[in-house]
């Protein structure tokens, strides 16, 4: 299997994304292909060292910034690490894409050049968000405002396939993001996917569980929860918010006195062990579902484990044929 | 002034709730009916002691329970806290309504007794968001779901008046909740009301500030967050989510390990301080705004000092004349 590596993808790029790749080559028995830079990812392959054989580079000249014009980005730079990535994935070189760059430039390359498999009507992105109890995937997160109900119930079962997949969990419990948990709850969208879902439950045994609040997703009361990209990028960004500021709020009222400083030290396992709990690298990036080929798009300031982790999560979705999942999953209601 | 008190609206009720307004009528110079049980009311009241005459009790011999159908709840009993409280409201008895009760039965009974105020499209739910740098008020909370951008322009208007009046902020920042900053995102009802809002920002001077991500409620950059009830709903239970979720997992790590546990218990004072700072009884509770009188709602599991500032919160409503800043600020778009 050869997995299709974005060198130039992270805020410090070309170091974690090089270093990340090489390292998943040599634990997970797969290929890669390193996109970007040649020069600079040669020089760091050096610097590596031992590299295996199996670590190979594809130059691309030019680079996508994080603040780009998505569209214009994609359009303007042809050779660019992420459209010349995605490119190896359509001709058949690679059989995933894995990237810590411009998430909108990575979601319009794959449009335009893997397109929509058969019968999705739009692709999805998913975020896993970490629980105690295990990770969350929440999708859309922002690929698509203003969702029609078929939309958001082909997310469900590309969500499902992803979980089942890349998770390996049987029987994810897939729910819908509602203001409430009982089935009269949601906005009209929400209500009319609902009754698609359970349509869909009682024909192909997906095991939908109903609506759940935004309390529950860090309760760990579902596998999958789907909504619109608009709600979806809101439910995450304020769990982002939340969680940044209690922790600034934690470690500045202990650094406020001494007492509480030496309580803090001796603490700091269990907080350490928190942040290991609730560590987004541990799950390899959001994927991107719906297109002619696996896509993970990790954070910017993602380092080499997060980048290792990608690439597992994208192995995992190839081995398993997540694409036949996703494709079969909508043909059964086309 | 005279504030009407919910006796039965709390989880605890008549505890907190009668508690709580016999030292707000000390304390902020108020007038309290206490609408409930009267039996039940005067025993919590002799309890006491030393009751000031301002005190009152008016009886209702139903409550309304937590988990009962609003609407229904509501025409059949006439004789509760909820709908007796409102009608003093309605008959000129009152100026406020203070409840820790049902909120849909609240809402219910405000519109449906008190009405709309004229020009008023929907009523809308608010709440107080604490943070480290103060309050920040999100509405719609739940009141409505499938909101149109004039509503949403409406929301802004009654947000901005509470925060005013009860805050006493001068030149509240108001944004819309969005899916990035940039003025182009939003759904197609967040789009149009962004751009009603530019437009009233420009004719009144209210201070629209544009976009806002759900990491920016707990940020603080924003005074008053605007969103329709399905979205408002999903990101305040998501932040309570992961409030709790956090908490949680930071006390059973600490209490994992002696040395741990020392250092926690050491920490107390620091986390004490985060729970003070983070206080949702200091705002005392959610305003309906839109209706004709001054309704708050606080939480369920309010103790006396969540009722006493409930109240507080309500005086200054009442004082600050919020309700005549309402009806000007819709009757300028009429």
């Amino acid at each position: 299997m050869k997995i299709v590596v974005d060198a130039m993808g992270s805020d410090k790029r070309p170091v974690p994304d090089v270093q990340g790749a090489v390292e998943a080559a040599r634990e997970y028995n797969v290929k890669v292909l390193l996109v970007g830079d040649e020069t600079r990812v040669r020089a760091e392959l050096v610097k590596i060292g031992n590299v295996p054989p199996t670590v190979q580079v594809v130059p691309a000249s030019q680079e996508i910034e994080m603040r780009e014009h998505p569209a214009l980005a994609v359009k303007d730079k042809k050779d660019s690490s992420i459209v010349v990535g995605i490119e190896q994935v359509k001709q058949g070189r690679g059989e995933a894409f894995v990237s810590m760059g411009n998430t909108g430039a990575i979601l319009t390359a794959s449009v335009l050049y893997l397109q929509r498999i058969k019968g999705v009507h739009r692709p999805a992105l998913g975020a896993l968000i970490p629980t105690p109890k295990g990770p969350c995937l929440l999708l859309d997160i922002g690929a698509n405002t203003d969702c029609k109900p078929e939309w958001l119930d082909q997310f469900a079962v590309m969500g499902d396939a992803y979980v089942r997949s890349v998770l390996g969990l049987a029987k994810p419990r897939v729910a819908l993001l509602a203001n409430g948990e009982e089935d009269t709850k949601g906005d009209q969208t929400v209500q009319a996917a609902h009754e698609l879902l359970r349509q869909r439950a009682a024909e192909t045994g997906l095991n939908f569980i109903g609506n759940v609040e935004g309390k529950d997703v860090p309760a760990h009361l579902a596998d999958v929860v789907v909504c619109d990209g608009f709600v979806g990028n809101i439910a995450l960004k304020t769990a982002e918010g939340i969680s940044k500021m209690l922790n600034e709020l934690i470690e500045s009222e202990i650094k406020s006195n001494p007492i509480t400083m030496i309580g803090g030290a001796l603490a700091m396992p269990a907080f350490k062990q928190v942040k290991k709990i609730l560590d987004y690298t541990e799950y390899g990036g959001a994927p991107l579902l719906g297109v002619n080929g696996v896509v993970i798009i990790g954070h910017g300031r993602s380092n080499a484990i997060a980048v290792k982790h990608a690439v597992r999560a994208a192995k995992r979705a190839v081995e398993t044929n997540i694409l036949e999942t996703i494709r079969s999953g909508v043909a059964a209601r086309a």
